[in-house]
């Protein structure tokens, strides 16, 4: 027997109608490239949106075509997130940082039609344009000038369709966008959001214990559009009719501190390193404490030390450590102090939120242990594996990569976790970059931790390499502070308190850098292929 | 062109089995009928429910089987939410204050297989157990006795299934919850929620726009579970894990103020008579005030006047102003002030939290006026039609009333309604309360308020009585408060200078009381039964 309810699907159509008819009102803020501020309100958005959408149909956009963007954060690539879909097609947002032939093999294996790009970003453009092969590129003209043939002009594109338009039915399993991974290892794959997932997602960022996102906020995420729907903060906004403000590509501190001042920002997010640049921005000049507002600050892509969330506290900034990938639409786990374990004290608090938090309502996670499922119980290691209503259940067009998936249907997440008696999650490692050694795990990234709280050490890395005794041992990558020097010996002094003596790295090495990912990950595969030949010395502890 | 992710169904099972293993230390608080207080936690309510559920299937239960509820708000009923449905079978939420015969006439009309009934109530269900044909009985033994037979007993009955239970893989369109409204006219219809449905609303209420429940409230909701789910509350609480206080069967201020009190309740909801007793309480003794924490107030079920919310907010409750009704999930628009009205001035703040609020997300509201959808402009009344995905598309096992959709299948609320430039909903009148004078309309409502505003009315309801030259004219039937006086011409001086001068009641009758239905609303219908052979004085103003 199924309810008396309506068929009314989740698309993001709803939400475009919504925030153009309930928040006209609201102002919708970017950086241009040129650092002039352009503003306009979601009234504005509205019309010049559906005008978009009416320009594609007029176009001959099909259901289900693949239109690209490769463009920084701002207005357009926001009416782009929702006139593609709404039209009936694809958005499928280009990281402008991977390798030119990355781009191409993405944009062909995607098939995408159509390209939106900003007149700024044509040089880099330059670089892949003859490996691909588009119908039609769109322009955004900032520079001032129309874009030229062979190119479209955005706004000349979207003021000739004029008139109204009627927009699809769409049924909510459609695509609404389309994301690749920047993995570290293989060729990117795609993932295709649907627009349930798109709406169920941004739900789940506004709900008290998430993000709590609210009409009341001014949002301004220092997330790329380009990386996994910017965390699902566009459509979320949206949704609430939240003033939201685009830094453009001018992400240094400075700029986005005077755009949380002028703007009045409530809520943030950005990875680690954005967030430390910003605390460093605020030690150097403690008054900007005085002139911007309290601010929620979403942080994922890396863990947020404990030092980073304490120190920025300290400013008003209060970071709300989130964990997802781009498989999982992003945000699969937020952090939150739950009610009963209000009177906890600080440094208990503070170590759980440096935790990758609870899952989302319709998220649910385990942890795949060597022999089993691990108990809740904040010590048993495994494979992180996860399943939801915005998880994929495949590559785009990649029938052949099947082991990402587990038999009964979860994403095998790659990532090596706990999860405690309270449900919190803890990421120890990437599967990859586990050390394997005598049949026991060490976490690399608690060992780059502990070797991180050192003064002398500016970053770390450790990575396995193979052993004859022991399979594998670690070996510490270090790149000192400037002018700070330290030997191998205290490094390993500094450790012997901190992990169990089989964890101490068996050798340490000193490097100018690390070798990292166009989204600054570190990229410890090249790590491990530099190495990979090291000879142990006779002490060698295992 | 679908999307790639994972086919995930929106079901009660996931809120389930989420609030049971994350949230298990959390507690949920009930008063029994005696008094007593009942406490245990999520851990415990989830294997009770398991074994409900596991019960309900050993004893033949079908999918789609209706299962009656016929109780108090308490543990038990909690577990009925949710045991049932995903059982597979549809809990049907009966309400205790109809009249037995419609009691019988809606089980019959939903051919509810079993029935679930707490011992107290045994006494009404005598009332009209021989009028219904039910499988199973089974009675909850709040006396301390078991039930004996032909009845079943519920400890008996969940804890003789023992062992796990294998729940099944439910279709999210699938009914999970049933509803039969008490309307004023008319034989009860009835509302079937899908799985699908309850869980988007829960979204909806968790936002931070609406009511914003986290797993950090302590909740309690002055609202019968058998009315239309409870707004949802039980829902949402679970979702994210919130403290849940259940009243029973004591719903007085005293017993609730206790409550609010001991479990220090944060979040709380009722009718605006139950928020007028709460008021007095608080009134007659202020220390209350420092007893209990700010507390959001959830008001419904008819609008909250202004004097009503400033009063409370000086105590720190604060009224959170939303409509809906069964048909409509419930709840369809929710109150809050947005960040463009701050700094409006105080009376404009009230003024528009006194209105019904803007529609949530995935809710649409238009209002029809006589000649097509009114403007957003805070004036042109007409009915208010609604549409979304927990809104219903028909009434259940009654294909003859389609004349409450539209071709285009919105719901025709019934209620006449204006919509303000910022998107706020005004219901000015039940659209058979209306007053049809000389080819305008007069609000009865507003007449009400005005009348309301007179120091000496306790109660007034203002009727439409047909006119001999205009169509109909307003009666105004009036309740003095207790020692207090007023003639007609007093009350007529007194609107003289709030309503247009077409609008003044033509007679003013003086009553002792003003007749009700079992929710609390005046039964307009029998005063116009009243009334209808009214002769008018020669006077009269039309």
């Amino acid at each position: 027997m199924d309810g008396t309810m309506m068929n009314f699907p989740l698309t993001l159509t709803h939400i475009l109608e919504r925030c153009g008819k309930l928040h006209g009102k609201t102002e919708i803020v970017s950086r241009r490239p040129d650092g002039s501020i352009h503003r306009y309100t979601y009234a504005d958005f509205y019309h010049r949106t559906h005008a978009f959408a009416a320009a594609l149909q007029r176009a001959g956009l099909k259901r289900g075509d693949r239109v690209g963007t490769f463009m920084w954060n701002h207005y357009v690539h926001l009416e782009s997130y929702f006139a593609i879909p709404v039209a009936g097609g694809v958005i499928h947002t280009l990281n402008l940082r991977l390798h030119p032939d990355d781009i191409a093999f993405i944009i062909n294996h995607a098939a995408d039609r159509w390209l939106v790009v900003d007149d700024v970003l044509l040089p880099l453009f330059d670089q892949f344009k003859d490996k691909v092969n588009l119908e039609r590129v769109i322009v955004v003209p900032f520079g001032g000038s129309r874009a030229a043939a062979p190119y479209v002009d955005y706004e000349q594109f979207i003021s000739q369709a004029g008139g109204d338009v009627t927009l699809p039915q769409l049924n909510e399993h459609e695509a609404a966008a389309m994301c690749y991974t920047s993995g570290t290892t293989g060729k990117p794959k795609g993932v295709a959001y649907s627009h349930r997932a798109l709406v169920l997602h941004a739900f789940a960022l506004t709900m008290a214990d998430t993000f709590a996102f609210s009409q009341r906020d001014v949002i301004l995420p220092v997330v790329p559009m380009f990386h996994a729907n910017a965390g699902g903060f566009a459509h979320a906004a949206a949704m609430v009719g939240a003033k939201q403000v685009f830094p453009g590509r001018q992400l240094d501190a400075a700029s986005i501190l005077a755009l949380f001042e002028r703007e009045q920002v409530t809520l943030s997010a950005g990875v680690p390193t954005v967030l430390w640049s910003i605390l460093e921005a605020l030690e150097r000049d403690p008054t900007w404490a005085q002139r911007i507002p309290e601010i929620r600050l979403g942080c994922s892509g890396a863990a947020p030390p404990e030092a980073l969330i304490r120190k920025l506290d300290k400013f008003g900034l209060h970071v709300i450590h989130a964990w997802g990938m781009t498989e999982t639409g992003p945000v699969a786990t937020v952090n939150f102090i739950k009610r009963e374990l209000d009177g906890s004290d600080e440094n208990r608090v503070y170590a759980l939120r440096a935790m990758q938090g609870v899952p989302v309502p319709f998220v649910d996670i385990r942890v795949r242990a060597k022999d089993g499922l691990a108990p809740w119980d904040g010590t048993t290691m495994g494979e992180l594996e996860v399943r939801g209503p915005w998880v994929t259940a495949c590559y785009f067009n990649n029938p052949d990569i099947t082991d990402r998936w587990t038999n009964d249907g979860w994403l095998r997440t790659g990532d090596v976790a706990t999860i405690n008696e309270d449900g919190y999650l803890r990421l120890t490692d990437r599967i990859k970059d586990l050390i394997r050694s005598g049949g026991e795990w060490i976490s690399s990234v608690d060992l780059e931790s502990a070797l991180m709280s050192h003064p002398a050490v500016g970053e770390a890395a450790v990575i396995a390499v193979a052993h004859p005794k022991w399979g594998e041992r670690p070996l510490a990558v270090i790149v000192l502070k400037e002018h700070a020097t330290a030997t191998g010996d205290e490094l390993r002094a500094h450790l012997a308190d901190k992990v169990v003596r089989w964890w101490l790295p068996d050798a340490y090495v000193f490097v100018d850098s690390i070798p990292r990912t166009s989204v600054g990950k570190m990229l410890k595969s090249e790590l491990r292929e530099r190495y990979k030949d090291w000879s142990w010395s006779a002490e060698s502890q295992g």
